[in-house]
Parts: C-alpha cells; sequence; structure tokens
C-alpha cells in the first residue's frame, strides 16, 4: 500500500461504448483509491476522459499501475497514459532574442505555478543567456544556417535525450525546426503564434493586422505539427486594437498576450489536462 | 425498456466518500444507460456531480428510477434530484415596465434555445402585455401596495400552482418579494442585478457606479434568498465604461449586459447544470 | 441666428498640416459654437477630425454652414461633411430569413437608442414580414435569382431613392450585391460577417472555425466594398468556444454576437463617427 | 526657435465656456506648433483637455511656455500643467515582499515601454532586494512599526526629495502611508488594490471573493487619497474564475490582473494623460 501523497492522473480516448466511466472509475474504487477530479467529453462516436486519484491507499504501486490497467485499455481500443503529480514533466525552452516569454515561464515557474522542471534552455543566439543564469538554468547555443541545420537538429536532439526532456516550448524561438524534429516529439512541443490563427499565418502578423486594419489582435499557442501555424490549437485569446495604435503598438499589446496564453498552454499541458484528436485539442479545464 | 429518446439528469451533492462516481456510473451501466456527460467536483470533503445519461435501453422506466436510486442517496446523506429533458422545466417571468430581458427570454425561447415552458408571465403593471400577446403568452397583472402585499403575492402563488410552475425569473421585476414568496421557491427563483455584486447592492447600481468613477461596471444573476441580493451567484459579466459615459450610457450598455447574463443563468437552470452550496453555486458548464 | 438644439458633426479628412485644428476651432467659434466634443487622429502625414458643436446661437443657418465653410475646405484639399443630430440618418435594413439581427436592430431604435429612421425593410423572402409590422415598417419583397438579379437590383435601388436612403444595413442578408449595387453607395452599405476577418471568410464560418478547433468565434461588421468580405472594420468581438461546442452552438453563441456587433457598428455609422481612409476604419468612439 | 524634437502635452481643466479649444490651439499654432493629439471631454459645464503637439520649430523654448500660456490660463480659471516627454517623470517604487507588480514594472520600464526614470525602490522588507539589484536600482530598506511610522515616513520623504521624485507607485506595498505622507503627494501616488472596486475593500480581497462566490475577480488600480481605497479610479479589469478555483487560485489569477493593470495605470499617469475631477479620473487614452 501507498503511503506517499501523490495524485494519478489517467488521460484516455477510445470509441465510445457503454460503461466506459463505470469501469474505469470502479479500476480505481476496487484499489482503494479516492477520485478527486473526473471529467470526461463525447465527440460524436468518441470518447475523452481525464480522472485523477488520490495514491494514499491505492493498493497497488505506481509502478505496476500501468500493467494492470492495460487490459481493460486494450479491450476500450484505448489511446492512454497515466502520469503522476509526483513526478513533474521536464520542459526544455527554445528562445531567441525576445525575453518576454521566457522571463514570464522562468518566473511562474520559481512563483511554483507550474508543477513542471527546466533542465535546460536552449537558443540559436547568446543574448538571453544572463536571464538563464539568474534563474540558475543551463543555456546551451546552437546557431542555425541552413547549412547546419540537420547537424545542429541532430546535437539538439541528443542533448534533450540525455536530459530526459518531456516537452518543449517554442517561447518566440524564430527558427522553424525542421520535420524531423517534430516527429521526434509528436504533440509535445508547445509553440505561441502571435495572432489569432487561422488569420495571419506566418511571420509578419502584426504587420499584416495592422494593414487590414483590426480592431483586435490576438495570439495562439498549439501544438507543432509538420504543417506550418497549423497544429491543434490549446489556447488563443485577443485584446482590442483601435486606429491610434501603430505596428509597435500591436507589438507592445501582443507581448502581454503572447506570454500570458504561452503560459496558460504550459499550465494545462503540465498539468495533462490535453487530449489532441485528430486536429484538434480538448481541454479538460 | 424503454424507447425514448429522452436523456435523464442527475443532481447530487453529499459528503465525500470513496468509490462515489464508481457507484453512481455503476447503477446507471447496470441498467444499459449510457452516460453521456458526468462532471463532478469535490470541494474540501463534499462531493458535487451531474451525470447524464441516454434513457433509450434502460431497463427501468423515468417513473420508477426515483426509487430505485433511493437506497443509494441515502448511504451516501445525499441531496439529490433526477430530471428528463424531455419534461421541461416550467418557468414564470416576472416583469414591471421594462421590455429588454423579457424580450431576450421570449424571443431565445421561440428559438429554441432553452428547454423551457412558459405558461404564464406576471407582472405588477400593464405595459408588456402587447409583448406577452405577440408571443401568445398569458399575461397577469397584480398591482402591489404596502397594504395589499400580502394577499396578492398570496394570489400569484396560488397562480404559479395552478400552472404547475417549477421556477421563477425576475426579469427586472421592480418589486421585493416577501420573505413568504422565497420561501416556497427555495433556489428556484432566479434574479438579475445590474450591478456587479457584491458591489452595489440595492436600486441604483448605476448611479452609484457613475459616481463613484468607476471603469467597468457589471450584472449579476443570482438565486433570490431571504436577504437583499446576497443570494448564490449564478452567473456574472461586465462591460468597459468611460469618463464618457452618463448614467444613461451606462443603464443603456448594461441593458446588453443584463439580458445576456440573465438568459445565460436561465440556460444553465433549465440543463440542470446548477447545484446550490451554501451561499455559491456549482455550475458544470 | 439659430433657435435650434441641434448639435453639427463635422467629419473631415486631410493631409496634414500646422494649424488644422486651430482654424476649424475658429471657424466655429467666430460663429458662436460651443464645441462638444473634438476628437482628431494623425496618421502618418494625414489627418482626421470629428468635431461636435451646438447650432444654438450659432450665427448662420444649417442651410448656409457647407456654404461657409466650403473655402476652407477647399485650401486644406480635404474630404469632408457635416451633418446635423437633428436630421436622422434614413437607413433601409436588408433580410433574409434569420431574425435575431432585424429584432435588434428594430428594438434598439424603438428604445431610442439610434438616431435613425428606417423607412423600409427589404428582403428576398417573406419570412421576416410580421416582425416588420410589430414594428409598422414597410417591408418589401424581391426574390433574387442568377437571372433577374440585375432587373431586381434596379427596382430596389429605385426604392431606395425614392426613399431618400443614406445607408444600408445587411442583417444577415443572405445574397452577394452586385459590383454595381455597391458602386451606389460607397461606404454606406454596413455588413456583419460571423467570424473573425480575415480568418474563415465566406459563407461556412462557423463550420470551419469547428474543424479548425479554434477557442474563440468572433464576429465583424464591415462596410461593404467590391471585393468579398474584405472592407473597412467597423467593429469586431470574440466568444469563448470550447471542445464541448457542436457546430449548433457555436451558431447559437455566434448570434449573438453578430446582433451585439451590428448593432454597434450601425450606432457609430449614425452618429457620424467613422472616417473611412483606403481600407481602414477611424472610428471616434 | 526650438531644434530638438520633444513633445509637449498640456492637461487642463475648468469651467466650461466658449471658444476654449479655439483659442488654446490657436495659442500652439501662432507658436508654430503642430498639434499631434488632441482629446476634450465636457462633463456637465466642466471642461477637459490634453493637447499634444511638437516642439520642433516652437518660436518658445520650453522653459517660457508656462509664462506665456500663464495669462490664458488665468482668464479660464484654469487647473493645469504642461509637460515634456524628453523629460521623463521620475517615480518611486514601493514594495513588500511580493514580487510580480515590482518585476513587471521593471522589465517593462526595461522595453522602454514607459517613459520613465525610476530613481530608487523603498521596502519595509529586504526580500526584493536582489531584484532591484538585477536592474541595477538602488534600494532603501524602512523598517515600519507603529510606534516609529512617523519618524520613518518622514526620512523618506526626505530620500524622496533629495531624488527628485514625482510619483509614487505602490507594488503591493502592504503599509498604510500616513494622511501626512499623502498629503505630500496628492494624485501623484498609484496604487493596485487587489479587487473590483469598490467590491471588497480592505485586506483580505481574494478570501472575500471566495467567500461570496463570484464568478468573476477583479483589480483596481487608483490614486491615494485620506480614504482607504477609495481614490479616483485609473483603471480596472476582471477575470473569470469558477467554483473549482480556491482561494490561491484566485491569489494565482489575480496576479495577472494586479500586475497587467498596474502597468496600464503608470502607462497612462507618465503619459500625462490622466485628469483628476473630485472623485473620478478622465483617462485620455
Amino acid at each position: 500500500m501507498n503511503e506517499n501523497n501523490s495524485t494519478a492522473v489517467l488521460l484516455l480516448s477510445c470509441p465510445d461504448r457503454i460503461g466506459l466511466i463505470s469501469r474505469i472509475s470502479h479500476f480505481v474504487f476496487e484499489r482503494g483509491g479516492n477520485i478527486l477530479d473526473l471529467d470526461e467529453h463525447v465527440d460524436g462516436d468518441y470518447f475523452f476522459v481525464r480522472v485523477a486519484w488520490n495514491m494514499k491507499n491505492f493498493s497497488i504501486p505506481e509502478l505496476e499501475i500501468a500493467e494492470a490497467f492495460q487490459p481493460l485499455a486494450k479491450e476500450f481500443n484505448a489511446k492512454w497514459k497515466i502520469n503522476f503529480t509526483e513526478k513533474n514533466l521536464r520542459l526544455a525552452v527554445f528562445v531567441s532574442k525576445y525575453d518576454h516569454c521566457l522571463q514570464e515561464i522562468l518566473w511562474r515557474q520559481r512563483m511554483g505555478e507550474f508543477n513542471i522542471e527546466i533542465p535546460l534552455i536552449i537558443s540559436n543566439h547568446e543574448d538571453l543567456k544572463p536571464l538563464a543564469d539568474q534563474y540558475g538554468i543551463p543555456y546551451f547555443v546552437f546557431q542555425i544556417t541552413e547549412e547546419n541545420k540537420f547537424e545542429q537538429e541532430k546535437k539538439e536532439i541528443a542533448l534533450l535525450k540525455e536530459n530526459k526532456v518531456d516537452s518543449i516550448v517554442l517561447a518566440r524561438y524564430m527558427q522553424l525546426l525542421s520535420l524531423n524534429f517534430v516527429d521526434e516529439y509528436p504533440n509535445q512541443i508547445i509553440n505561441i503564434h502571435h495572432s489569432f490563427l487561422p488569420a495571419f499565418v506566418g511571420s509578419h502578423p502584426y504587420r499584416q493586422a495592422y494593414e487590414r486594419g483590426v480592431k483586435i489582435i490576438g495570439a495562439t499557442s498549439h501544438y507543432v505539427t509538420r504543417a506550418l501555424d497549423d497544429g491543434p490549437i490549446i489556447e488563443q485569446d485577443i485584446i482590442r486594437v483601435s486606429h491610434k495604435d501603430t505596428v509597435n503598438d500591436l507589438v507592445r499589446k501582443g507581448r502581454d498576450l503572447e506570454r500570458l496564453i504561452l503560459a496558460r498552454a504550459i499550465y494545462f499541458h503540465a498539468q495533462h489536462r490535453i487530449l489532441v484528436h485528430g486536429k484538434k485539442t480538448v481541454i479538460f479545464e
């Protein structure tokens, strides 16, 4: 029997059928787990669920849960994963020269808002090393050119593996990752795009928004997929602008959006609140 | 076995203990019900749940479900109720002279946004009878004075009972209900107050907001309790104002808030998405 | 000298130069006008201004103001117009089958929120005639086919001219106007598009939004130009959605956006608060 | 004639009368100033204006403008002040132990978002000295007890005068300033209160909000006056909460509000966009 105070979090999706909640909750109940939070969603004929339970008094240890749950999951033909709040996700942050998103992440991390580890920061520039130093986090520079991209990414991936990194946050990282890199971390790379997607895809959204004369600008956090700015959306929000705002004002106002929305996306991801289904996300807030 | 396509909705709250979800979902499962939606919440040591399941193929008829569920509820020491989407709530709307909230309710009702019946409208003035007529809803006038209030409310209550009214919506009704009336419909009377409660309790919130120089005004929908503007809050929202806005502008802007927020509160209430616990609500959105 | 209580509103734009405000305000001052509101904007080297003054005690009558102001405007090489609040804009509303935007406009009009006249409603369907009748507004049906479009629009334009219509509101009118029609009313046709432009141009934005998995939907009111959904944006706003929302939920939530945003656009337009410059608007809120 | 590129900003309020804008803009025009921005407001019979003009080519130097403008201001019986964008306001920041507001201010200051100087930070605790050090700003600690408050504040005021401080920002400073201190800086002390004033005055607003079961929490930035949390409101905003949020969640969500709203208030203040009139502010956005 466990003595710890960890929480187990099951994320599961499968074709819908009768009895899913009953059987999953029974699995927890019969082993002595108290369900703290259960949220489910049915989209047409597909079923999604997040169940969190207290591991105190649970009759089997963390390491054996997956094996015990396996037969049920197989019967349901489910995609699933069980995480434990005791074991934080390990996130690497990729940056270039803008500091606002990194500032926000490091500050929130120190405030204890995320349950994550940040073993390293990777950049294609030296600029933000002093900020990383303030927080005592190793900072690695990999300069990227068209010629060396393949080689540099290979080294980055090796470094990430070595550091047992689970997920990657692109905190205004100004390089496109290769398809090869993206494939290494499916639904584990979180990007912040500085527009209200699908409006203004690409690299100059504030300029485009200014020229179109919109009355609202937005930002979008999404998982990175092979198609540019087209991955499953995690979070979006907007801020009002007016004819008085220059492109620089949009950039200034947009910075606040970018860092807050990216922080919310990391929060959901780190708490195992996101299921990806096709091109969309289910967020159990 | 049922052939209908109705959905059953259980709302239940009780002291938290292990196995609640497992046993409730098992109750549904073993009778052939497919859970469409389950949302739960634990607040300290109290448990709240909303479970919706399809009645098609359910092994016992609607009328026998309460009896079948009773033993479980008793063991859990629960407050609970099961509603069926086939049987709409019956709401009476109380109004005075302002038409915006009534317009909104009747229009949404006709659009099919609410699953409710509106068997009658009660007012202390004749003014909104033409609007009620447009929608073909009986309109009753009970003029209220200090002297006749007790007698008039008795007649109103009789009329409500006769019409099998479940809940009451105060759509900018400008009379205070007596404690006696309030006690007849605990957590079944929905009010809209034209401020961001608890700021600006009482009858001139826009005037007060103007004089305080706030930059935002709000509106609040809540259940009516014995204390003025102090009942459990269902929904709130706000709109920005500026130094350019006169009291009349606040009234104009506030009207939009009032009708939208009241509509959202009715929507949650009619879909059985609200549990009241002490002075607060749990809203399963 | 005028005895009336009307307000004059000058909207003017011209190349920026020194002394513009001084000379315009002096024009008002030396004729005895008290400026109630002045708002200006400089965008690079172009100047925009809205000046409202009280006509009481103004030394020349309304009819002579344009002539008196002409020399100044000519010197500034300005585009300009003076309106009087006494004389309401005359708006025709075009509708098809959806009633929510028309409801909203007619209700606000009766509440006195707009200073407009609505001499007629035009539709390609009979459906909303009863609503027009409730408000006592003439309702004309012009069925549109590919073959008769040119002829029908000619009749519509004749009817609009006959009724001295200044501007047109497309309140979810489901027909594209021909370029010929659009050219008759430059920057005088207000449309509501049910997406956050420039995202989701075209006729199925809610479906597209659902499929993309956005977390926010929007609506946009804009002036109609020759290019589809590409005219100067007047107002935009958004509402949050989640994975729980079906396409029908987006439609339902979107209706609230559409009618509120269209109403705000009409409000700005009717109060002569909008200047169009190229593809963008300056809104003097 | 001036060669510099500074902008002059006049803030003026006086009883309303005919010709104010004409005469003020003429004052600028006849000295060769190009008005960049003019915003005015009339509230009943009181007049408020903000005029910004380019000092390039202005015929008199900065130091002589006040004297030149004095006769006009006297005739209008006006309260007024002219600032120059070349000369930044000097703000002192007061803090206790929470770092989020100070972080936000220092980061935005370094990004160039504010046009201010921060010559010093004052605290009643040592905790935030390392943060001040990172930005190279002198940090002074004055421990406050009931007994020494009068003496310590005298020293603080002396230090502020010595550093030519114009305004003070209370960035979650947890001590009440004495009336004596407040009187030294009328409408120059900006506070952030962690509730939607006038709701939840005092020191535990998140606790109160939690217990009342509100669906929205807010924050308010205001000028400090002699009455607690009752000064003229500069800016307010809100964030949604739900039954799932604990008091700690309200604190976490509220932090984001507090720092963003305080930053907006400083932005308006530093750009000379605020006029105080009685208990209210006019904000020329």
